[in-house]
């Protein structure tokens, strides 16, 4: 994951929505996230599940845990 | 989830299955159980698995449970 | 659990709420279920969570699985 | 599992029991749902647990999970 | 859980603590973390503990996880 | 959890039962350990379970784990 | 699980084997607890394993949860 | 799963990354398999993941079990 | 597990599959394996599950990994 | 694990603590406990934790079971 | 865990690295928390894992989660 | 984890073990293991436990998994 040794990784968990699929949901989440989060490294998913509305999938909702870099 | 305070809800598993994709196996097993349920709220992936013919994903098969509100 | 040798029983998963507490969230599923289900024998809690609304716990939602004798 | 594109299958969990041993508690339960199931394709062992008296098992009670197709 | 395509969602996770019982140790997570998050949707109890004193508990502690929408 | 260096502490798995609640369940478990237990320090809810009679619960089933230190 | 409202019930892990088989390897570590415990009311199977020799299963190795009523 | 009554399968464990998406990391990683690997018959996605490069999802890292008959 | 004080063990996953029962499924994929592997040393079933036609199993499938000693 | 064919091990569960690091914290509980049982044969780890004061770990705390031989 | 009846506490995911070992990749991420928070109580490993390169371990890699008093 | 997109990662299971602690036990298995795999890039902890003997830990066993990239 990193080259200096003594890096510190943050986790945090969001849930992202998107009414076109799962990558798009995550995608989301991690756009928005990219407004205040600086180094962020990688991604983890924690859960799938979405909204219905009148028999179809109106919202896709993934769970997911973003690691970034806290700086030194 | 809800406004009256009393709803109920029962969720039931299923596995749906498609030759395209997670969204679409997702996609094919609510459109299934519309047909005989009615108020479906929301599902929750429980696993993601497929089927392998000649090297190559023949179908994507994606259990998820399907929460509907229980008529009153 | 039972006296006689061959009994079978089935399981089904319901989320009960109630704006009360955790107990009454419960209790109010299975008094759902109660109407239609006959010879339901226990239930266990699969997962507590509620909605929050105006900064206070509006309803506790409480998944449970209730276990009911098959009739012979 | 399948050969057509747009099989849904549904699962349903049940608590077979028997006096003789594991097998034979899933095989009770299996014969029990095939009363008014059909099309039933897999099932999964979810929990097996029994009831002891006077020193003994007196029963074996196997919950699984039955996976069947739902038909179109 | 919303109705525009795009929301984003962060859970964060609190252990609130009680004398009474577990509903009053959730209520006192949520209470304070009211202080400073705003649009607090849900919660889902992660784990429930608690401290013996003399023979008796002595507090509640519930672990939860509280989503809150992330505004745009 | 302590103030001395090598504390170690055990801990029991027990099965407590109520009519009145979850909260009532542990207590009543907790109350009849400290019969025989000196120390206990904390309790964890590993599983909440029910029995139901007359298609109400007739008893709250809270499995918990006791941990209490081991006099040295 | 029971009739009067605060029995309480204590679990412990145990390890039996057999040369012959998972009913057995069960049956025998119930055989042997049977010898200090009285009350025991029902067991739950936590983990299957087995020693290997000589390229045969030489012990099926069970790991086994039981309950037992403490007495008042 | 099968015909003959004594087939074995083997399971694999493999990380497929792609930077278009969930599927085609998985594509990815069962297309390599097949360099090697005859007769697999299943996949079941363990964990999905990603890198993440300048605020967006670099590759998609998906980690599946890959079923295979064993020949006799 | 050993005498020597830098032994090795490698686990591998397989599924063994019987019409006859559980145990049975476990010994043809210990014997499937012992054709290749030598030095094998324990097991640990993962899951059982099992194929159902007409109405009962056909075969029992049980998943375990088989942990060996690596030669040195 | 054994030679005879009926041992049976009983696993308790035990929380050793050290200012010095995990394997120590360990080793405290397995020395404790042979204080009053015999024949313990393994351990296994089920938590690592600790407790921290000052900004530093001031104790780490590791939560095992122990399974050891009844006697017969 | 606290004397005060109302006591906060939040909890927050950090993976500590190091060149060195487990103990010491905590210590990293609990040095590098306490520069910005306050009243850290305890910490829970939620993941041990590593980096390799040259077929040995470069850097220990540990996920942990840091509980802290929220002030009042 | 990776440059370039297409890189597939197998995952394999060894259990090291060692005299002297849990990170001895973990690279004397990755040792083991670059004698024969090439590419060797993280390992993930999967379970810690150790054989007792004469009321000592006489080995620390640690079950890794080892991802290595796959040559195209």
């Amino acid at each position: 994951m990193s080259g200096s040794n003594h890096h510190t990784y943050k986790k945090m968990e969001l849930v992202g929505s998107s009414p076109d699929g799962i990558e798009d949901a995550i995608s989301n989440a991690i756009e928005r996230a990219n407004e205040t989060i600086k180094n962020m490294r990688w991604f983890e998913v924690v859960e799938t599940r979405g909204h219905i509305e009148n028999g179809k999938v109106a919202h896709w909702q993934v769970t997911i845990k973003i690691g970034f870099t806290l700086e030194e």
